[in-house]
């Protein structure tokens, strides 16, 4: 659709009825420009109330339950009073949330009766959130006179059936999702769509996993050819680091793709690391934009920044991370098909290599994974090398746990001579010390990992050694 | 055998007669004091006479051919006059040598024929040098009352089938030496080797490698369970950087067997990397010692050193090397599969990585291989992926061969944070760019590809910066 | 323990108060005679109408929930009175069987309320057959006299998690069930054991799968060392060949463990393939005999049969199975490749190779599989072969699913060199169309794969070709 | 090239100057109606002699190396004596047979004085058979007045690199040919080229293996866009069974490629297997005719026969075969798992599977081999599993080689449901004892292996039952 921009808000620019109406004024501001679709998040907090009644279900805990049933229940009915003061319309609005939370409180009960909590059910029930801020936001939007509707994102994106981090079929997403909003846009209508759910082709409800609305609405920007998508949140755009770590952090006006790709995928928050992919294949670009501050520009997300590659423009850290090391006891083994065993191991358990070094004359190798992946990657692996395990053929898998992953990125680090030296001696200037260093061919990333008690101290150090800040 | 003593001359110390009687004299020495076990290189330059021989006669050159032969003849025929002036014995060990190398130059007719330089004739031609060699040490102790006598390795040592880079058998080597050999200690007798050469079960003539003069001293010192075994060559020891790069390179006391192994696996040229493992298993010291300089005390390679891991100990570098670089152009192959399958590929190729990096967001990922081994790398890889690259599922592979390794070597350095950082700043300060850094959990060795035309510069920044020079 | 019996009644053993009171009698005789544990299943249709309640929930018909529940309630109510004229025990058990219900009911809703089966809720809840019934069965012959106590096997079958299809730990199990059980046999007392159920070494729930009683009595016997197993049902004992196909099917006196294993692993229902290996390890001999005729010799299933390897035993036949080709449409494609790559997706799929032929010119193969595998085994396959499907280098998976599978079993049919010739005119006499056929190098079995309308007259025809019956 | 014929002449046809007359006259029939090109084999017995004398040359046997090489002289000799009465042609042909056989006398030599028989070497040896054969014959016709002349298939047939056993490039192959004969076809002139050779892209001699010289002609068929290919031989034509075996056997009139395919892979000796494939591409015919039986019709291979698929057409054997079971030994291991990592070591050693089957309950399963090919598989499944044989996971490979394979093929064997019973029936008869039966989806063969000793009953007693004789 020519010049149509996508629109999402996260949890904190939907946090209260004032946000609302703040996010409802940038809305309507677009909407009387330029077609436009809206994403919403559920309203800050929300997301964990549900899942915490969900723990409380399993547990048998029935007390928590009912409190939680009714902390959701005023938060949305104050907020609906708030933003709707007409009475014939707060009343038909609050019935719709009634009935839309009357389908989370069935679920919970149904839980606590299982005392289980089946990640299909899990699914449908946190879902719920968004659709209540969008139930709201449409609302409110509509009694100031906007054609605003809100819209189930089951009903739109179809996803395979992996419950709980599903992935988008973009073919049928783009059916259905043309299908059901280009005549509303046409008409000048503004849909309100739910992020972060949809649902398989037989209609079984989805979640695309925690922080899928950017990625609701980058799906839903890539299926209509929109020209924008604006991401709303409580920050300036995408910084140089994590500002709670590195306190003079400065906003990025640009970065490229692959730097938001990196950036992403090596622990920073801003963006969900499979948000940019349908992105990039339209070369769509993205504003990261804080609803709190109208007056901060934002970063720009693009193929190509206007400055080019600089160097390094930004520091993340991870410290959820486990570094597993496997070593051949025996000559007998060659190391090259060990390590081509242990990959396949590690793809059948879906887990993603964030570092791998191999050391050449004992011919062990030691890779970097998530710590959530560890428990399905080493049953993986002590699958595979039963035998070599057992008869002392491999020593036993060794796994690091007191250990960080930290990351430089910035295209165009090739041309920086000085750069690891530098970097390096600014870590160990703090007395850090260095366990393993990657840096691939494409010079967009240098990965280190550090003991995890360093990692705060390594990742000021490497800003400011960079001069990344204000 | 209790106190025995293996020592082995490589080719310079075998070089001219002067040389053989130096050597000679320092096995008398020996051998009057403890059993001693033997082994030679051929005389200097000996073996690339004979493979340029065969590259002649496979080329159709039956001048060159000719030439060499007669080269060869001369080169002994006056070693041999030099050792024994004494008339007799002279003239029953030219008869020896006479018919060893007739036994060449039926070969290299052959080669000249079939204008084709088959493995296993090779293997056989070559060893041929070792022969000459020890048949001439081996007389010339004689000469002087000591009760020596040349073997030919074929004899003792049982290889796998590898012609051109055969690997012992151990047990059956085992076996046949101590048969062989056993009987002839006991009478005090002192066993002159060939180095080099072996052969299998059925009796096909095969060779180590070259370099492999050492690794048939580490085999026999295992065999016989040897206390010592002594490297002479015609250098101090193993020293802290090539010196031919590195003018203030010092020659170092003492250095572990991993540490030994590291640098030959990186490229230093002392030690064959097969050499050390023999020993290992048996805790048996090595020396590395001149015999051009007896009063250096050369390089003790032990399992601890009295020192302890002190850090960095030595800087090698190879540029014999390429850098394969394997890119998924479409996100429906998994990375870590696509890894997977080449790790096979590089196996079922005999190919050894020698350093290893993946690339977290793009999937991509790249080894570093001996550029000898690239053809078949390459080949295999094409191979493995066809259909991938045909469809373009797989960018074209990508090769970089400006490129070289330098790696820094020491047991402890884990004890120095600040190290990366001033190596690197050491590296960058020449100007010299970083391609991709390896560092294994071992934290013993930190490789580093850099551009081939910066590596000089590199090592001698290094070895000046970790303080490894005089 | 010493001469230890381990009994098994089936659900049609349990089915009414008159079959418990027969059980008992059984129970008690033994008993009197030797130490004694009993296994029992679920009253009969009890576990079909546990699963058809959780449809019912899963479906959201309330109305057939509450009607399943009252329907159990009265089953086991009445047999309760039956078995228990005297009032105070009869309330004691009443209430102990309402309080099993009450949780069966508990998970129903549950189900209800989620409109999903979680696997192991379901666990959960269809073991509550057992309980039901080893409670009634230990309560009557408690009001006899007899020292029995009924007991949940999840106290005592520690299995791994795949809930459904659970695995036992057997060395957990032991130490588990020695301590529980051993005091009580040696006080003379007669456990009644729940039969299908576990769980895991955490404490969740879990079932061996369908037909798992067998398997729960075969591991008790094998842990607690028993010197025999009786299996009660309600046939005579293994047959010849499914009566309701072939009429004059004869009940077999004898057959060896291979024999009985590939008879369930082809199809035969009387026991479940897993249920003998925990029995082959120790020869534990195994009978199978008729709670309802008691006169009937049953079963005997030993390492070797008294007559010896005598050819075929018996004709077994599945339908429930699809025929699966792979066909390679380019010779690019090495068959045995695509064979060893199918196979691995075949293994990730958890899925059973029932037959495998290969077709030699065309590179083509075709495997037999269970139906109820298809969608998880086409799945791997398309995930495994997609590049090669899309791009057409490997035709479109053939699926063929009206097929049947009829196998021949016996030891010793190597020695009967017109066995084949003859089965074969048999089943072509009847006009049925050989479409594949496997016979392995154990000559213990030939699986014919057939038309699936032509199954029933193949049996039949082989059955008396075989001469195999009365 | 527009009613291109292609003939091909086998060994016997041009067993003697007599023989080489009658295929000169068939050749120059053909080449005065139509464009032909001739392909020519080496006179019978030529190639196994200069084979025999590479082996005396191998094993030192120089006496032996001469008296083949007189013999090779006297035989083409005579030969070019018989056919070229007129001197002046006789000595200018007998120049070049003698400079031919000079380069077979000095490769001969060269194998004396290594001992050794370098493969590379051997291909260039033996393509000296084709090279005098097709001297002969051009000369001969050329002293007839036909513009005749011959081709070193060396300049036409571009070959991978694997010596002994090279594969076309077609692509090369094509170009080449095209330049090379395309202006002397549309000069009318009759090129006669070698068979069974060819050369890499760089020039090194290769051959396509034995029986290669069909291979040959079907190439140029294909890359010269032949009409027809005739294969003359000394048979009348493909058969319904081999006649040594099966007295009554029938000469079949059409046979489709893929009868002619699963014929040859099964053992039959007319065709090689590979020859087709190029044939099948373009559908171009061939006729198998006798030149020593001018009025015999020959079998003309075609896509679809006239006849249609009328169910079994001919029965052949193979006795050259190895049976080999894989048999886990540990429950641990998954037999599928094991099936696939077995197929990938057949793979890796290049084998062909003739026929596969597994036992469903033990897992284990068996494959039939070329007893060729079994040290190379043998090898490679022990590596495979070196750890698991090592510590009894599997048993002990097991290897038949008392077996034999029987191949029932002919398309639309399907619609004949009584066929499998009344073969199985006949070999009983025999009391021949079947071991495995492997018949694929196909149904285009039924594999049948049986004990050596009875094949050639079992043979003949199909062919029988069959109606396949006259």
């Amino acid at each position: 659709m020519k010049n149509l921009l996508v629109m999402k808000f996260g949890g904190t620019s939907m946090g209260t009825a004032e946000r609302i109406k703040s996010a409802a004024a940038l809305c309507e501001d677009a909407h009387s420009h330029r077609p436009t679709v809206v994403v919403v998040s559920a309203m800050s907090k929300v997301t964990d109330m549900l899942l915490e009644t969900l723990r409380h279900a399993e547990g048998g805990d029935e007390r928590g339950v009912d409190a939680n049933l009714a902390a959701l229940d005023h938060k949305h009915r104050d907020c609906c009073a708030d933003l709707l003061p007409d009475l014939p319309a707060r009343n038909a609005t609050q019935a719709l949330l009634d009935s839309i939370l009357l389908e989370f409180s069935r679920i919970a009960r149904g839980v606590l009766m299982l005392g289980e909590r089946p990640p299909r059910s899990v699914d449908e029930a946190i879902a719920v959130g968004e659709r209540l801020s969008s139930t709201l936001i449409a609302a409110y939007m509509k009694s100031r006179g906007v054609e605003a509707f809100a819209v189930n994102a089951r009903d739109l994106v179809v996803t395979d059936a992996v419950f709980g981090n599903a992935s988008p079929l973009m073919d049928q997403t783009r059916e259905k999702a043309v299908n059901q909003l280009k005549p509303a846009l046409e008409q000048r209508k503004l849909p309100v769509i739910t992020g972060f759910n949809g649902a398989t082709m037989d209609g079984r409800a989805t979640t695309l996993g925690r922080g899928g609305s950017d990625f609701s609405a980058s799906i839903l920007a890539s299926v209509l050819d929109a020209s924008e998508l604006w991401i709303w949140s409580d920050v300036d755009g995408i910084m140089s680091a994590d500002p709670r770590l590195v306190p003079n952090a400065k906003v990025l006006d640009e970065i490229t793709y692959r730097e938001a790709a990196e950036l992403a995928y090596n622990g920073a928050k801003v963006l969900h690391p499979r948000t940019l992919v349908p992105l990039m294949e339209k070369d769509i670009p993205v504003w990261s934009k804080n609803s709190f501050n109208l007056t901060a520009p934002g970063t720009r997300i693009v193929p190509e920044t206007r400055e080019g590659p600089i160097g390094p423009r930004a520091v993340t850290s991870m410290t959820n991370v486990a570094l597993v090391t496997l070593d051949p006891a025996s000559a007998l083994l060659s190391g090259t098909k060990i390590m081509a065993r242990s990959l396949e191991a590690l793809a059948a358990a879906n887990a993603e290599v964030l570092a791998l070094t191999s050391s050449s004359y004992r011919q062990n190798f030691c890779f970097l994974i998530r710590t959530a992946e560890l428990p399905a990657v080493i049953e993986r692996l002590e699958a595979t090398f039963s035998i070599e395990l057992t008869h002392g053929y491999l020593n036993p898998i060794d796994v690091e746990l007191d250990v960080g992953l930290l990351a430089i990125v910035g295209e165009g680090m090739k041309g920086h001579p000085g750069l690891a030296g530098r970097i390096f001696t600014a870590i160990s200037r703090e007395m850090v010390n260095i366990i393993a260093i990657a840096q691939g061919s494409s010079e967009l990333t240098i990965g280190i990992v550090v003991r995890k008690d360093g990692i705060e101290k390594a990742v000021r150090a490497v800003h400011a050694e960079c001069g990344l800040g204000n």
